[in-house]
């Protein structure tokens, strides 16, 4: 394929670690990227001295990343726009940016989640807000830890879109040596992998929280996967993403890295912190999965689909629910065939 | 189900840490078992001292689990046998114990490999050896780190047997409060995830050793996930099973674990040691793994399937291959669709 049709000038809306880290990848792909922030002073950093030391420090970003906190500057003339703003403040965040996006261009979601309330995924939340038809936007998703690629460590990803050209012509823009990313059109699949991984590296932290091993962990990722492909199947998702770099992949990297907020953050839970401890121990911030488990539960429960995991992260992050008997009543599940 | 029909009286052949620690899982549900030791010292110490330092420091084993050197008076009466020797050595043994073994009883496998020479699957080896039809071997898979077990972590576990009532005749004999076995007919996929993943491990090791870190290890046991799927289905595999405990749960247990040898192993390549010097530091052992990549890729190569992890951990342990230069080859595959 000919380079004439992927986006040369790019916009990435959301500087904290994932959104710096994707705009040095499609930088360093030789794209021209503008990164919005919402602080100017962040803004200035990245635009003067090429860093943001507040979510990379000890990176220097490329030349060719620039910077604004102007969502109008930074949106115009844009060829492609990536979207980097956590999954609950992306509508009310792209409700103030509609009026600038350009019209037709690929919008690429690094968001992760279900949202609260209207139980959508993110991509469906983008084509509902930017009043664009579903294959206008492509979701980026895999084993991708932020500080790992903004080392240029090399890493693979995912490029979901149900318009494979489309796919197709994103994948070039941010393909460079150490980011190599595969397309894929299972948007569903993809997204909730993405959404549901969350809540399982949740549960993960909280077993090592309480003392648990290896084996504990490899046995939450196993049933967390059969939990989400459960979910996935229900809603036309193809079982085969699950066993990929958007399911295993990203689920495996988010429960076994000490890097990973929701397992840091089940960490502190299974210690028995609280969940406001927990959270004024991460700065006031409340873990990505703390959020998910409700809207996914939700979501799950509306279709008839059992996750176990998921019920019980609620349990305990949102009704009080004890931790060690919510783990005994996980193992002490009634002894079957695997897949019954 | 009544418990008649489940073993009561269980020997163990290998008193290694997987043997031991099984035969722990065994008396604490309740059975009278003997563990076989090759050295009489080692039998001594597990039956007067209750306790195998060598193998397992700081575990007191069970009174109801005693220990001999001598193979047919471990093997008298026995109403199962379950067999805990290394794959390759597996052979060997079972030879010299044929002649010993109670008639009809189940064979439980605890041996993970394909066997260099005949390419067969540890219970086609016990099939043949032992003369006996294929449905009375169970196989043990499953994310299991036997210090953990051995600690009384929980950890899940799968018993396959194409005889679905002997599976649940030793899941009976093996549930105990932390040892939670699921019963699986799919005895191909399940003896093929504990093959492949010693050589993912490997793999896994390495990009540590060379410095990489959790988005990689992750990507590599996504795509180790992949290649041994396709193998197990051109066997007759189940896919699911390669979802489950024994494919997945297995395979995250051992690349991510220190404790894994596989991963230790490869650790050592990663950072520059030969074969030899790796093998010296680990008292003389070689890694399952480095064994089972060359017969796993030769029974791969005859039915025409693609493994290039397995193949690029051959030519690094049996070529003499460049590590470097085999990463970037694995890496830099032309970009396409993720299942094609």
């Amino acid at each position: 394929m000919s380079d004439a049709r992927s986006p040369q000038r790019i916009t990435v809306l959301g500087a904290g670690s994932w959104g710096t880290t994707f705009a040095k990848v499609l930088a360093d792909a030789g794209r021209d990227v503008t990164l919005w922030a919402r602080r100017a002073e962040v803004a200035g950093e990245v635009a003067s001295a090429h860093t943001n030391s507040a979510y990379l420090p000890d990176i220097r970003l490329p030349d060719n990343l620039t910077a604004t906190a102007d969502p109008a500057a930074a949106l115009e003339e844009a060829q492609a726009v990536v979207l980097a703003v956590p999954s609950q403040s992306l509508r009310s965040n792209l409700e103030r940016w509609r009026a600038l996006l350009p019209p037709g261009v690929p919008l690429v979601s690094l968001a992760k989640g279900v949202e609260l309330g209207s139980l959508k995924r993110m991509s469906e939340v983008i084509a509902e807000v930017a009043e664009c038809p579903p294959d206008r936007v492509v979701v980026v998703s895999g084993p991708n830890l932020a500080k790992e690629i903004a080392l240029g460590q090399p890493s693979a990803a995912v490029l979901a879109c149900a318009d494979h050209e489309r796919a197709v012509a994103v994948q070039q823009a941010c393909s460079n040596s150490y980011f190599r990313p595969y397309t894929n059109t299972d948007v569903v699949g993809c997204e909730l992998g993405g959404a549901c991984k969350n809540v399982i590296a949740l549960s993960c932290g909280m077993a090592v929280g309480m003392g648990f091993g290896t084996n504990t962990v490899a046995t939450l990722i196993t049933r967390g996967l059969a939990e989400m492909a459960r979910l996935g199947s229900k809603l036309g998702a193809d079982p085969l993403t699950f066993a990929g770099l958007a399911g295993v992949g990203d689920l495996v990297a988010t429960c076994s890295s000490p890097l990973s907020r929701n397992r840091t953050f089940g960490e502190r839970l299974g210690r028995g912190d609280t969940v406001e401890r927990a959270q004024s121990a991460a700065g006031g911030q409340v873990a990505e999965g703390v959020m998910s488990c409700s809207s996914i539960r939700e979501l799950a429960g509306g279709l008839g689909v059992d996750m176990p995991i998921t019920d019980a992260m609620y349990r305990v992050c949102h009704e009080g629910g004890d931790l060690r008997s919510l783990g005994a009543e996980l193992l002490g599940r009634e002894r079957k065939h695997e897949w019954s």
